[in-house]
């Protein structure tokens, strides 16, 4: 076995597995602010992600006046209606499920790309989305830094991104990806929300595992989670 | 100031800051196997990552043959000439960086996007693109972790998608987004590497926190990184 000299304590490295398989995607939050001190930390957290380039793509508006956060709210509620819509058989089972705590969080943030990436080709000529993929990464750095913190984080993805655009004035160029609700809960989903409402079981790891090439049975495997209503 | 119950100790706090920011982009690697629980460990990690609607989108494709890690290494050559080309006045300058340690990192692994993602309508309807998102917060799962283990990983976007999915035998449908270098390194940079290089400034994190609309100015401000040749 080769080990690094470079490896964290074991103390340390408790912590990072520890925000990892604790970590949850947050819909229930309990009403009280999160402190400006912590929500600095997060933000650094999130601007030393990776990005493609190096362009740090992101942007992060904080919502602080609360007739935008209720605007912000309605145009979600919208596209839950539309996306219930959109899934046919399942819409009565979807609409009961609560997709946001947008009006709980204590802090909520619209995640976006900016404008111009055009200008940065590197990594991207073939593979343009690799800036949105940066701004994961950022966004990902937020939800373990504020599990690690004790406050829970719900990526928010159910909104029509022109008119979340429009409502913030972003430029031509730039795009909403993610509503970020952050705040204090009064417990996290000891597995993920969506499984234990029923709405779809976690996978098994070794269907998305392969060697080499493509295993076909293994990804025909994993697409049999959906659970029936 | 309120703060959580749910908060880590300090020692675990402390791993999983200094995971996010001792993470670097790594180029340069030592030749020494990666130890199979380890890599285990990451890909572990990464399968317990946020996504979509609990999709789950993301597929890693392991290179343990040779040949192939080779090939796979061509196909990047090719694509580091043509962006080059496409940087302009840059060209040589970016010939000259080194942009991936395919041949010589531990491990090499593939990441994709799975095939029959149009049936997973949950938080895509408007944005389809979540499904990469997802995709990028295991990557950065990976990438956190292997920090912890002291293994660097280096994500190489540098290559036409079709050309790598045809040679893995990946299907219509499904999308290979990322080359991922894992492997042991003699050090960790002390700053991006793009940086050192003096390829382009770290942006000011002031440009990027804006607060209930687009802050055009500071926006403006961070577009001024790029250094001249």
């Amino acid at each position: 076995m080769t080990t690094s000299a470079h490896k964290f304590s074991e103390e340390e490295q408790a912590g990072v597995y520890k925000a990892i398989y604790q970590r949850r995607d947050m819909r229930h939050f309990i009403k009280q602010p999160v402190d400006a001190a912590v929500l600095d930390k997060l933000l650094h957290a999130a601007h030393a992600a990776p990005s493609v380039g190096m362009m740090q793509p992101w942007r992060f508006i904080r919502i602080t006046d609360p007739e935008l956060r209720i605007a912000l709210h309605q145009l979600v509620e919208q596209e839950r209606v539309q996306t219930a819509k959109a899934l046919g058989e399942r819409e009565q089972e979807f609409m009961r499920l609560k997709v946001e705590g947008m009006l709980e969080c204590g802090e909520l943030l619209v995640a976006g790309l900016m404008d111009r990436r055009e200008e940065y080709q590197f990594g991207r000529r073939t593979l343009p989305e690799m800036d949105l993929a940066s701004v994961a990464c950022a966004i990902q750095n937020i939800w373990l830094a504020a599990r690690a913190e004790g406050l829970g984080v719900g990526w928010v993805s159910l909104f029509e991104p022109q008119a979340v655009a429009t409502l913030l004035a972003m430029p031509e160029g730039s795009k909403p990806v993610a509503i970020l609700c952050v705040g204090h809960v009064d417990h996290f989903y000891d597995e993920p929300m969506l499984q234990q409402e029923g709405w779809i079981n976690a996978g098994d790891i070794d269907n998305v595992l392969m060697e080499n090439q493509w295993d076909s049975a293994s990804a025909e495997q994993s697409h049999q989670r959906k659970r029936s209503s």
